[in-house]
């Protein structure tokens, strides 16, 4: 037996009546597309404990290597402040003892002070998936849980496709809950495993139980209705005191019940305090990072923490948040560390664009005639296919002309050029030379790049950077193309939207032509233009 | 008075019962990234007609020209088989009558049958932002509605920031409702503009305005709290029998209730027939194709539609579904056109090929080693960022090619060039030449254009045109550029999506590469390809 089990003081729990329990690390890792080294895993654990949730289910000890090394090492390498760490396994095989079986045993040595043992609870997948009779599941689930008692353990249980199994054969579902019950489980965890119902079946269900079996209940919803989020909080209206969750919602197929909108619900709107005070200001963070480690980009729209998560559009609305921000906004960005963000289009007005202003530092109040020509500019260039909502960048440059009177100026342009060749054996060719004007120099360069776009951004950077040392650490990270209108022959428009970067932050700017190197010149130039100005260089002209 | 405005034959509805109400086009593109073109608006109302909802709201006619245009256009253009055209707006100006009121002018003047007003029915909104008394706000609805209905239009009112309205002022809220219902509305929609409510508030407020008003009641819900779906559902629970949606979720901030959860919850778990039969087959095929329109990547995990909705990764799954797919899935994919998808293995595509084969009158049946052949070749194409969802003419070519164990070949490309310039006077200058083969004669063609591949196509129409002439009748009428992401900074690839019409269909077909004008070129090669195979022409070789 070891040490850490039974030393309850080493993990203080905030308040053990409520439980947040997080499965990013098991449940979450099966998303498409994530694979998490062990690395990854422990920077995860760091964040999610910093985040204040009381359990962090780290892996199935024993089922692969990956999972038992990341027990060995969290235990060594984190120093827990708020989180229990969590081994997840299964129940012991049919015809043995607990005692006997490897996969417990591993469990035990993972060193985790709580265990989660996934238990059936459906009576056809006893017999079709785990091939045993309804009697040795039942069986199978007081043994491992006693076993695991008897060793000092703190132990969950999770039934595993709960709702389906209740619609089929309530007895028996009701028995798997009252076994683990019985024999100590601290929590018997009611789980949504295909993802397939609605709030108000989780609610009744959810408080027939609790009334039937008296055992305490948790919640481990999956998102495939698209409730995973109401899902666990009708769980929680129903009775329920343990929410099982993943950070931003990943998990197989759609994924799992999102831990942000859950915990911001309790904590905002039920006014229960879940998380260590204070934590909630860190959500938007904390959801960052974790994408950043998962290497997936975080999702734009995603409740409370997406950076649109408030952002406004609309003239009408823009006008009222100028009055008072609560009548567009549910709670205060702040509450979960977000900003609330205005942007820019030729459905808003003059509020929009103040607004906007004042986010950029520039503050128009007082000047209604300048406001006024700046949304007659922005109209006139949407209605020719610029976007500024996405060109942060170029409006703050639009915002400026019209308020110094004119255009900031670092350079000009005299002409280029793009060939672009595919020649006979099927290799291509992109060849781009630029004629520029700089602090009175001529500048003539040439350079050739993997395509027309790229040739030209670097034969403008070759051209400029002797005179600009600046434009050095500039990279382009993003380019993106849309071409609009256009049916029926008639000419197209194009825009252009590009993203640079400087090490140090990002900023997107916007061209439009009938063209599309033309419209990509565009926002080059006012992608370089913008970076001079971010870096503090003076304007030439 | 427009005859369309009465002519309610013209608008066969399923059932008006239930309503199915999407603002896509109004609500859906307040989202951050979403910028719509009248052609775009066009293209989305037939995707919304064909999948079957009841209503479809297009914008705020006579609040901006594209909106007017796009109304204007719908009527023309449009033969709406399911649907009715919606137009929105605001009651009247306080003060005023709503006869005099020109932006009321417009609504009429729209055409539209049904007409949706927003109202405010919150006492501080009505007061901050309206600025007005709510006596007046009260005239104001009354006035516009009995104003609409005595031009024969149909009348639902949106009452804005309603459930924050009642928790201030009940009395006052319901005052609004009342007052709607009285003056014909036929639907009042009770809206959670700031998206901030649970799904047991929401239960509750519809059943006692319900029970207090008589009025007809409907929903419409943001996502802030992540319960936008679920927050519908709960009002339907509570007695609303009309549901606003928007396809994918999109709209402002985190967005709006998103119509295929909703619809699927609807149909396949509540059992209530809410579109035409078949409907909800087609609803990844129409979730996907909205987001090309859009321009926006469609999500990956989305309930129902995602490509990851029915993926299992490994193990536990893997096995359990072998013996039996329910046992992990809660509904069959095929009832919402979506496929399962086991990551590791060749299963997924096989019955799709077969299906499109079908479709193309291509039987594959038979032949399980061609079908084979023709995944691993999508499969292959697809890492490299080719996609055959949005382009059927290069997926019709590949197929034929596999089919016919050699390309489909017309003609021949030995080399091309093109030039962009910039010149000092701001002109531009886009000219490509083209070096081709075709039926053993060498074709050298060079033709000017308004951007590089306008120029390109030109070129190549300018030198086959003489050989097929039935290349006269071709016209480029859509470009879609996408770049996809470089994985691990490797350079980004782009994909091009041409769609060509001769005057009875239309065909899209796709183009891939590092460079975007060869990825035009492909895509044009293929699209000249399928417009001679359509016009009955025999291969040259």
């Amino acid at each position: 037996m070891t040490t850490e089990a039974t030393d309850t003081d080493r993990y203080p729990v905030l308040d053990d009546g409520f439980h947040v329990f997080d499965t990013t690390l098991r449940d979450g890792a099966q998303r498409e597309g994530i694979n998490l080294t062990v690395a990854d895993k422990l920077t995860i654990a760091r964040h999610l404990d910093e985040f204040g949730v009381g359990f962090i289910e780290g892996g199935w000890p024993g089922a692969n290597p990956r999972d038992t090394e990341f027990f060995a090492r969290a235990r060594q390498e984190i120093d827990f402040k708020h989180a229990r760490l969590v081994a997840f396994g299964a129940t012991r095989r049919a015809g043995a003892t607990a005692a006997e079986d490897p996969q417990v045993r591993a469990l035990l040595d993972s060193g985790a002070p709580v265990i989660t043992l996934v238990a059936k609870s459906h009576d056809r997948h006893v017999e079709l998936a785990l091939r045993t009779t309804l009697g040795e599941n039942l069986d199978m689930v007081r043994d491992t849980v006693s076993h695991l008692r008897a060793q000092g353990r703190r132990v969950f249980v999770d039934c595993e496709h709960f709702f389906d199994g209740y619609r089929a054969n309530p007895d028996y579902a009701k028995a798997v809950v009252r076994t683990a019950h019985e024999a100590g489980a601290d929590v018997v965890i009611l789980c949504d495993t295909n993802g397939g119902m609605l709030p108000a079946q989780v609610q009744a269900v959810v408080a027939t139980v609790l009334a039937d079996t008296g055992a305490r209940l948790g919640i481990h919803a999956q998102d495939d209705t698209g409730c995973a989020v109401a899902n666990t909080l009708a769980a929680v209206d129903a009775g329920a005191t343990h929410v099982q969750c993943t950070a931003n919602g990943y998990g197989e197929r759609v994924g799992n019940a999102n831990l942000f909108p859950v915990v911001a619900a309790l904590e905002l709107k039920y006014g229960k305090q879940v998380l260590p005070p204070g934590a909630l200001r860190e959500m938007t963070r904390i959801s960052h990072a974790i994408a950043e480690v998962v290497n997936l980009t975080p999702s734009t729209h995603q409740p409370y923490v997406g950076v649109s998560a408030f952002a406004h559009k609309a003239g009408l609305h823009a006008s009222a948040i100028k009055v008072d921000p609560d009548l567009y906004q549910h709670i205060d960005p702040e509450q979960v560390g977000n900003t609330m963000r205005m942007l820019v289009s030729d459905m808003a007005g003059r509020a929009s664009v103040e607004l906007k202003g004042r986010e950029l530092g520039i503050d128009l109040g007082g000047d209604r005639e300048l406001v006024g020509r700046v949304v007659e500019r922005v109209k006139e260039r949407e209605l020719r296919g610029y976007t500024y909502e996405a060109a942060d960048a170029s409006f703050e440059l639009l915002l400026r002309a019209e308020a110094e009177g004119r255009a900031l100026t670092y350079f000009r342009t005299e002409s280029w050029r793009v060939i672009v060749e595919d020649r006979p054996d099927g290799s291509h060719a992109n060849e781009a030379t630029v004629k520029l004007w700089a602090k009175g120099e001529r500048i003539v360069a040439t350079a050739e790049g993997n395509g027309p776009v790229n040739a030209l951004d670097r034969a403008m950077r070759v051209g400029l950077e002797r005179i600009y040392p600046q434009l050095a650490k500039l990279e382009l990270v993003d380019y993106r193309v849309r071409i609009l209108e256009g049916r029926h022959g008639t000419g197209s428009t194009t825009r252009v939207l590009v993203t640079t970067g400087d090490g140090t932050g990002e900023w997107s700017t916007v061209g439009v032509g009938d063209n599309i190197i033309a419209a990509s010149w565009q926002a080059l130039e006012d992608a370089y233009t913008y970076g001079l100005l971010r870096a503090g260089v003076e304007p030439a002209e």
